[in-house]
């Protein structure tokens, strides 16, 4: 074994996940070296200080992660220094140019560069592995790619950022405010003192962009993607998804169809007979629908330094075994564009929770506005009685057109008797 | 694309999944060849009558699969008959000694003859795909061998068996009876004639053994698997699970202690916080422990012709991207025999039903039997009264020594209110 040509490796960016990588390949270095048939040689590292604490006696170590990516002696490096562009870019791009392979768990850059890098490791002969990049431990990349490539996809959606999940189910379990929970959430270190990209659904976009370029071999297109977050979420309305049978969860969303592709992140209900429904805290999970294997689900850790290094390794371990594919699953070329399905063509059951000062008549707007639209109710709640004072009326439609339901709420907007804009969250039913 | 080098694939069997093999890769033929870079190409194929229905257009028909095993020109045998032996392995053999590769959907020919037939691929230069084998057509035995390669797994666990499953699942649902709902399944086909494999936990107790050889890099040993099978689940087990927060599901369980290995088949309770207690029907789903990457779980269809092929059908595109691993993930001569943990040691929660005899002085002997084991008590229901008649007593235990269970199961046993047998099921806790 030992006489096998190691695989050099040079990690850039030694945070929550650079050092978690380090540990794993110290730890587990004579069980790598078994399972690939060569060890994992970690040759290089790039930080802008040294960290105390990692196992890093002869790696060589650089303050400049440029010159370490441009210069090195290595065969592949992981870029755990993150952001879209700027210097993990950039490293990217020299390693590369060079013709080195490259290991990363940047959803930002492969979301937004994804192709172009792709396009340069196929002309150069490298490899891009980004398990790390969706669903922090779930090998979800590689299923997609390897485990379910005899499928057509139709959909894949899911989990995907763990602050978010970790947010909504303490909302749920301690009934409270979505502020709250977020400041709480912050002091913990479960959300960035910015938590604009985990909260405003920015974060699972990146994800859900990428999982929809490998399930439907398009180019990655992070500019279709529509995204809400969970700001709007409030504690009323999951407490009436407990009482209906659902819980609140913020998913990715993405399909293909004759009518085109959908991208969309958002808040969703998801009956408690669905998998999702059960995945709580920080943990992801992704359903697929293929054409033969039906619906898969994978479900794990989303993030931390040991589940995420668990997936670097797992990259590192295919380019140690020979293995490697074309990033998406196949050659650049045969990435299909596809056309974006129609906005508002999308159909969906709904939740509809409006404030109405509790007057006589008022139901009976309710229920014209929908009916004019075609939305047809499935149930309503209201409870308690408070003449002339503001209370919530809460309703369940039967699927209809997006479209419809939104003309419908405009309706309901208008009505004297509503007092705040409604609140709509779709129904992922499957 | 067309000029590329086809992988030349012979099936073997075209019953259900052979059946969806030849039809899947007659439906995608141009989707996998672009994802593999090369066709696949079903060249030959043999089962004892030719289906109607099928696309086998141009394709070699055989009668004898031993004939077309050692004489077709094919790269990958694709072995769909079944069985532990027989022309299964026949085939496979000769196969392998060919320095064909091997896909095949067999468990129990994994189960008992994995590493020989290891060992000869990896003299001959062939390689073994199982991926079909466990879980249908959930990508379970990628995820243990690649994904999750840079862990240390300590114990992997799941519903295995569909059949099984979806009798619980009805049995739960209908409030029925074992016999009852298996007659019913074998009715629909969801069983078999003789439902001895399944509902005796042997069909589970083959795919455990494999799963826990990838898992702790071990020869496989099917000899070492205590299996016990649903039989003697009641109704009435069924019911009280419920009540208590439970489900009871047909489960394998390996796990690897300093104690050693514990490969073991049985009906547990799994509470409802657990991923597990939500896979119904005839749905699988299979829990790894990783050191690194924590607790992922992976959930699909564990059965059926589309599933299965697609699961058959990875295996071939791994093939026709020129990827492929030794066996089990490392070399034969690495698979490291583990130790038995020593019997009894096993530490568990448990339920226990008792039938009594309700009369004075019952409940303390119950408690000095427990209390002389020192096994402890957590709950105990026992509802309505009928003096002299007799009656259900259940309770839970907190976690303890099986064998100090066992004991006490015996005391219990020998007390003159304790009308039948009592009941013992595990308690399935993380």
């Amino acid at each position: 074994m030992s006489t096998a040509t190691p695989l050099k490796i040079a990690v850039a960016g030694l945070g929550t996940v650079g050092g978690g990588t380090v540990q794993l390949l110290h730890d587990h270095a004579a069980l790598l070296a078994e399972r690939a048939g060569r060890p994992l040689a970690l040759v290089a590292a790039a930080a802008l200080e040294k960290p105390a604490g990692l196992p890093l006696d002869g790696v060589a170590f650089h303050r400049d992660a440029r010159t370490m990516a441009g210069e090195a002696d290595y065969d592949v490096l992981v870029e755990l220094i993150g952001g879209a562009d700027g210097i993990a870019l950039d490293i990217v791009r020299t390693a590369l140019e060079r013709g080195k392979s490259v290991v990363t768990a940047n959803k930002a850059m492969i979301a937004h560069h994804g192709v172009a890098l792709a396009t340069l490791a196929e002309v150069k002969g490298g490899a891009i592995g980004f398990e790390a990049s969706v669903g922090g431990g779930i090998p979800i990349i590689k299923s997609l790619r390897e485990g379910l490539a005899g499928n057509r996809v139709g959909k894949v959606m899911g989990i995907l950022n763990g602050t978010c999940n970790y947010i909504l189910t303490t909302m749920r379990s301690q009934g409270r405010d979505f502020a709250d929970v977020l400041a709480e959430a912050q002091t913990l270190g479960y959300a960035e003192a910015d938590p604009t990209f985990d909260i405003d659904g920015i974060d699972t976009a990146h994800k859900l962009a990428i999982l929809a370029a490998l399930a439907f071999s398009m180019p990655v297109d992070i500019g279709a993607v529509q995204a809400e977050g969970i700001r709007h979420v409030s504690a009323l309305d999951i407490q009436y998804a407990d009482e209906l049978g659902y819980r609140i969860k913020l998913l990715g969303v993405a399909s293909l169809s004759e009518a085109g592709v959908e991208t969309r992140v958002y808040p969703a209900m998801v009956p408690l007979s669905f998998p999702l429904a059960h995945v709580d805290g920080v943990f992801n999970a992704i359903v697929t629908e293929g054409d033969f294997v039906g619906r898969t689900v994978l479900e794990g850790r989303g993030a931390g330094a040991r589940p995420t290094a668990s997936a670097v390794v797992s990259d590192l371990m295919d380019l140690a075994r020979g293995r490697s594919l074309p990033t998406f699953g196949v050659k650049v070329a045969a990435l299909a564009p596809r056309p974006q399905a129609p906005a508002g063509a999308h159909r969906s059951a709904f939740y509809i929770r409006l404030m109405v000062r509790d007057e006589p008549g008022v139901f009976a707007d309710i229920a014209a506005a929908l009916r004019d639209e075609q939305v047809s109710m499935e149930q309503v709640i209201q409870r308690g009685r408070a003449p002339s004072e503001t209370v919530p009326v809460v309703m369940t439609v039967h699927e209809t057109d997006e479209a419809a339901m939104l003309r419908a709420v405009e309706r309901l907007t208008r009505l004297s008797s509503v007092a705040e804009p409604p609140r709509l969250i779709r129904i992922e039913a499957l």
